[in-house]
């Protein structure tokens, strides 16, 4: 076989293939190495405001969402790939969350509300920012095509008929509750954040 | 926060977390390092018959599943997440492929038909061993179920009414027949490997 498995052999190294040099990716670990391959040049959609909710994210995801998900006692001895599911998690809720600054710079830039955020801005008004890009109805959408996502998604597959109320291996109402709990409000304060600083650059 | 993000920082080194200690993970590269938790001890369901399809199944995604599922031409950049990507899709077909010891172990347990396995065995008879742990019934029922996974799982949700024939973004057609081609012959070729040594313990 000409592609050898031995070609790419790892000898006790990490091989960084530009993962967080993307805009919309925030590292939950510091001193990563160098990418392994070239930088790509992304578009610059967003001011140069640099910061990211990574320390609150794990906390939140230690704290509440795995006791929320996961059974209280015992130990079935998979803390090696719960670590690396872990990861996984973590990765995708920073980089949900995070697009709360993609969302606050339409927002800033719509030609109706851009204006109103400028002056709340001008007077640093974080709740009346809240308030302003807050869209109930947006987010009761949101939160019923996420409960759609979890009942298609996290069906059980048998030779049984598709039946609703049954087979799912999550529940619904838990993955909705934190979204509502946690990810809409994180990522609005994301959104607020990223206002508040919009008028430095 | 006491669980501070620095504490799991990564300083050019790979940190295994017990991954290909399992008995149903195969790696695809050598030299790893040693994993930083305690061996976990299995039960040993399996004869210690070692082997692994992996440069194969390698060649078969680079050659066969890759075309079959992108487009032929250009380049999107994405070239680091493809990587990801292409690890855990190698490590999940490895994975599912390298069951059939599993089922073959199952088979040669028999009450019923691990003797007619033995008499084959003893013959060094493959070709008498694949026929014998074909099931055409069960492969076709597999291929049912998975074909309701992909447009189950592979189904786009939005706010229309769900509907069985349009919005998957993978096509059912295409995994099916990858399936059909590679994944249920390399299982079997496994099966037949595992069983030709099994009389060896």
């Amino acid at each position: 076989m000409a592609l050898s498995s031995t070609t790419y052999s790892i000898k006790s190294k990490s091989f960084m293939v530009r993962r967080y040099t993307s805009p919309d990716e925030y590292p939950f670990t510091k001193n990563l190495p160098e990418p392994i391959l070239p930088p790509l040049s992304y578009p610059e959609l967003l001011a140069p405001i640099n910061f990211d909710l990574n320390d609150k994210i794990y906390s939140i995801y230690i704290n509440e969402i795995v006791p929320a998900i996961t059974k209280r006692d015992g130990f079935d001895g998979n803390n090696g790939s719960s670590a690396t599911k872990d990861v996984e998690v973590l990765q995708l809720l920073s980089r949900r969350i995070h697009m709360g600054k993609f969302v606050a710079e339409a927002k800033f830039q719509d030609v109706k509300d851009g204006p109103l955020y400028k002056e709340l801005i001008k007077t640093g008004d974080s709740k009346g920012i809240m308030e302003l890009l807050t869209n109930k109805t947006v987010e009761e959408r949101l939160l019923k095509r996420l409960r759609r996502k979890a009942e298609t998604y996290g069906r059980e597959i048998d030779d049984a008929p598709i039946d609703k109320n049954d087979g799912l291996r999550i529940k619904a109402d838990v993955l909705v509750d934190l979204y509502e709990r946690v990810v809409i409000p994180l990522t609005k304060e994301v959104e607020v954040l990223y206002l508040l600083k919009r008028l430095d650059y």
